[in-house]
């Protein structure tokens, strides 16, 4: 028997009168990395949402601020182990894990009415040979995987509201989305598919709190690099999602020819993905600001700047939001859109939370208003 | 005519209604430094307050956000410049300004009702001789400098309630003193008053916002040194404090001896101030952990870690937390204080709105609960 | 009546008998920024060349390792103020100044046999149009201008031998010009020289040792953004350069179209220009591996990294090396060229005192074979 | 039968004649760590030595360039992988691994006439008993340890040039006992030996270049903390130290008071050491400034700065040199004695190659000779 239903508000009714439910109870399974203590973070400040449980192999036990002291005085929570059951008692569980995990643990979780949010990528390529490809396993549960729903709000909001299993989008598929969606979306033929180049920079943060030399600070301290030029496991959902705008028209191998090449930057949170891409005729036509401020308009968390701004990661850093900015270079056929975010926020867990808020009906920007912390 | 006093709560009403009241109305004089903008950050989601001018002499005109697009959707407030009328009209107006502004404007807004933070130096040392020993120009106003509170609630709480002045303490010395406290103000002598060493260690944002070739990236960067031994304008302000702790008694001369030596450490914000005092056999023989416990244990912003803990800066960043943990090396009879805070929030600009809010009879924590940006 | 002539050896004998003859005697205008400083850390260790005369509008009287104390021990050198007389008996000359300074003093020293070396931008761009627009002053010497010689070696290094005024390229331009150098000299038509984007990263010593806010260790710290985007005085620069190598073919409208868009990363040294171009038939056939390889094999500081490399800006921290790799992501049609560099190095003072050693017939390395600080 | 004798310079031979002798052949335990690639940086360029062995257990077959490709062009060593025979043949073999290798390895090597460097601390404390309780196993050669000699130049130089067994020096030790050096020597008593209080900060390569959570970039950068503040490694090392220096006195419980609270400060290269003693009577008269000019005045690594200078660390990145400066606060009693030195270089691996200089009869000096790198 599970009674959580007669708890929790439905959307009609979470606006007017959520202070008189009980709040959504959430389970975080791995809590120890940074997209886990960044829920954290957000959550323990949400009003209608509460972390139950939080889960980690290697810390049962020790309570999450002996780990994380930022967190002393918010939160008295435990690390669980194996917490089967309390997770099944949440209402919705995120997963801050490796890829893989969430797969092998979503349909226990739906089958006692748990949503599911997964900040990994098990829920992100719909393409099961292209997930085993890029993440060297196959897929748990290619039925769940057609149900779930890829969680960027811009583009999937009222699919998420109902949605019972989100695949958080990548840090940088999220910026290049942001970034192309008003293009795309266009009825115009805007640009050349075929031209688009992504050179991306993400902080430190990014690859994650993993005991590996390359992210030490003397390794990634005062200098730069580009990686994984090759092939990077977010040009498939990059393209997946590019494809979606257009709905169904034949244009993958288009998009297809996007090229992504990624650079780590020495800081510890930030994005900024630089795209280029060619215009048409039509396209330098086009009131391309225009276009970009009214697809962002109603947005809470897109903000498109002045034409020819130049937007710095550090605007953003621990929040939500995202900035865009326009610049076509003397004029010509090359249109550049710069885009930032804090990889953790926009990038990750924020995103996460935005999405639970929209599945539960609670407003979207609940327990996202965090002013940016500059300098 | 001046009719603030009319929609303005008074103490004794204000935490069962504030919500009914027309919000605090604020004025930042000199905006565009670092703890100008941190005033912004805070004050932008107090809920019972508002910022109604922003002046700047250099940037009169340009709006905040533009300057700061950190705060883009928060406000759209412009700088001011000549806002003499403006301020005269606010309830309570900052001072985030080199030293020796506040004091010529202080008798003009206090003649207006308006009441006076000063997060410069204006208003912090009693002695004149010794403040124009240290800041270069005379006292403009020692009838309002003795009528001033010292701003630091842990300490002054009452006073301040009452105060229409208020000197806000330096970063340096307030994590000094709340180190030092609950020491001194024992009935016991614990310590040996002429051993304090104070080993202190600043982010560089404690340098403020200003185009001074020794705090570029390249030259703070990478970098560890130390500054000002000879003399730090904060070593007076922290000898007054501790001996206005021991409540009159002639021990001025011991603390003067205080040495204090601060150092510039490449990151942004954060101070760690590593305090070294040897103990008399009382306070060998006292518990002291406990003893440092009772004293904090009511207040919303002073944590005492568990004996022994490493506090790291980060553990506080963009909030007003102060951390204190204590250590006494091979149970030596020397102790080991280590303090840390975010130099702009509980060193500068956090402590001002935490004092604000005593004065408005306004919940002392409205405004501040941002958690720690970790990592 | 100058004697230098004959105390200095002619280029012929000098690789043989250099030890013979008196250093070279140095001056360098304009000590204190950082190609300033950094000329004098690579001369002091140069066996050929010795720094007679130091200048700096507002520093004279100081010692240089007062300034800078990582010289102490290494000389005993003073900034000098007006120092006409004393550069005048130099045998070459480095201007480490402002844009505007060199063109107006390298009259009178080529007058007294003085070889002149500017690492700013008034022997660059020989159209004075360009110049004028760029920087915004007309140009004091047009008929110097025509005379001098770009000093990028690995182009011009025969005309460097016998120049006697060398414009010393940007930062930027060097890495684009060597990262495009074998695809524009090969006599197949390899890319699309319209297609050009340079997604440039540098640290900020890039920016110079001035006091400024935006390059406050407390704003670009932590930090990315781009800049310049709406236009940059290195376009200009490398488009000459591209244009040069074609020979005299009427190619510049297509290299006009390069897009350049520099950005400001957290690091105090390095350079990393991302370049993309699209290849043709030709160029997707060739080996452009073995072109780069051959193109190359005897520069003492260009290194063509194996296929796929990724070279990362710490590798030349503090030497003249600057590498190159080569991506072609998916086998596709679009070449990814990676160049870094230190940009105070082969961006700077040590292509300058290379660009010395070969116009004083020294060795090229000498005073250049500094082993990169890592980590 | 060795015949290495044969071929090696005499010390008194060697400052005359050293190029015509082969080059002293060395062996390196361990070079994939900081102090090892930082060995490989000075040894490529020393005129009288050459990397022979160069041993990983992980990257046996990797060429060292292809893992710091800093070092291309340089060498094209690999890494051996069992090289027990190669190591036997060197003339010189350094250990840059983790406590506990050298002492297993070294009885072996000398027995093949090679001398041994260790850069761990299995030759430093002369107590096996401190040696077990600090590092958590028995010594394997107590009779070796014996015969080895403590590498601090500046107070065992003589011992040095004829030992076979050099345990080079901590870090923190090396600043502390060059600090004090002067002092202790004296033949007045000028401070209180139980009055010693180091506030020591470190770079964070000093935690070397493991893979582990608290050194990455995105935990120790921005940040700062105390750590070890129970009890250091290097606190045993450096009472041995100060206690040699009174030479055989029994002040050993006056030194064993000495406080020592080591911080890690975000950046990357780099240690600073400030260190507090109570001057007596004579110590407040003497001319502690010429006390300790004297004291180095021959030396070419220590640099004695004027009287209340700041040396910063950025002042010796990459170089040998250690740089002193006195303070002295308000003419009072305290003298606070400012250390800082490259942690990597003259803190281990320059000071190790300064050891081999001495005990193969070469100039001190030789290989180490780099000019400190600023910015």
């Amino acid at each position: 028997m599970n009674t959580k239903q007669d708890q929790l508000p439905t959307p009609s009714q979470s606006q007017q009168s959520q202070n008189d439910f009980t709040k959504i109870s959430v389970g975080i399974v791995g809590g120890t990395g940074y997209t886990g203590v960044e829920l954290v973070r957000l959550l323990v400040r949400h009003s209608a949402a509460e972390i139950k449980v939080l889960t980690s192999r290697t810390e049962a036990g020790t309570r999450v601020d002996a780990m994380f002291p930022s967190l002393r005085g918010l939160t008295d929570i435990e690390f669980s182990g194996n917490a089967a059951d309390e997770l099944a008692e949440c209402d919705v569980v995120f997963f801050a894990t490796p890829h893989g995990v969430a797969m092998n643990q979503a349909r226990e979780l739906l089958a006692h009415d748990v949503k599911v949010i997964d900040l990994a990528a098990d829920f992100r390529l719909q393409d099961t040979a292209e997930f085993e490809k890029w993440y060297g396993m196959p897929h748990a549960c290619p039925d769940l995987l057609a149900e779930s729903v890829y969680g960027l709000p811009e583009i999937n909001r009222e699919k998420i509201k109902s949605a019972r299993i989100i695949g958080n989008p990548g840090c940088y598929p999220t910026t290049v989305q942001l970034g192309l969606l008003p293009l795309i979306q266009s009825e115009q033929k805007l640009f050349d598919p075929a031209s688009i180049i992504v050179d991306a920079k993400s902080g430190v943060s990014g690859a994650g709190r993993k005991a590996e030399v390359g992210i030490l600070f003397s390794e990634a301290g005062d200098n730069l690099k580009a990686y994984a030029v090759k092939g990077h496991r977010h040009h498939p959902e990059i393209v997946q999602g590019l494809n979606a705008m257009r709905g169904g028209q034949a244009v993958a191998t288009a998009f297809d020819k996007l090229t992504f090449v990624p650079h780590l930057v020495p800081m510890i949170r930030g994005m900024l993905s630089t795209i280029y891409v060619r215009l048409t005729e039509a396209g330098c036509a086009a009131d391309l600001q225009t276009l970009f401020e009214q697809q962002y308009q109603n947005e809470p968390f897109v903000d498109v700047m002045p034409f020819g701004s130049l937007p710095e990661t550090r605007s953003v850093r621990g929040s939500n939001h995202l900035r865009i900015a326009l610049h076509r270079p003397n004029n010509g056929d090359l249109l550049v859109i710069l885009v930032i975010q804090d990889n953790l926020v926009k990038g990750a867990a924020g995103q996460a939370v935005q999405n639970m808020n929209l599945m539960f009906g609670l407003p979207e920007s609940m327990g996202l208003d965090v002013v940016p912390l500059l300098p």
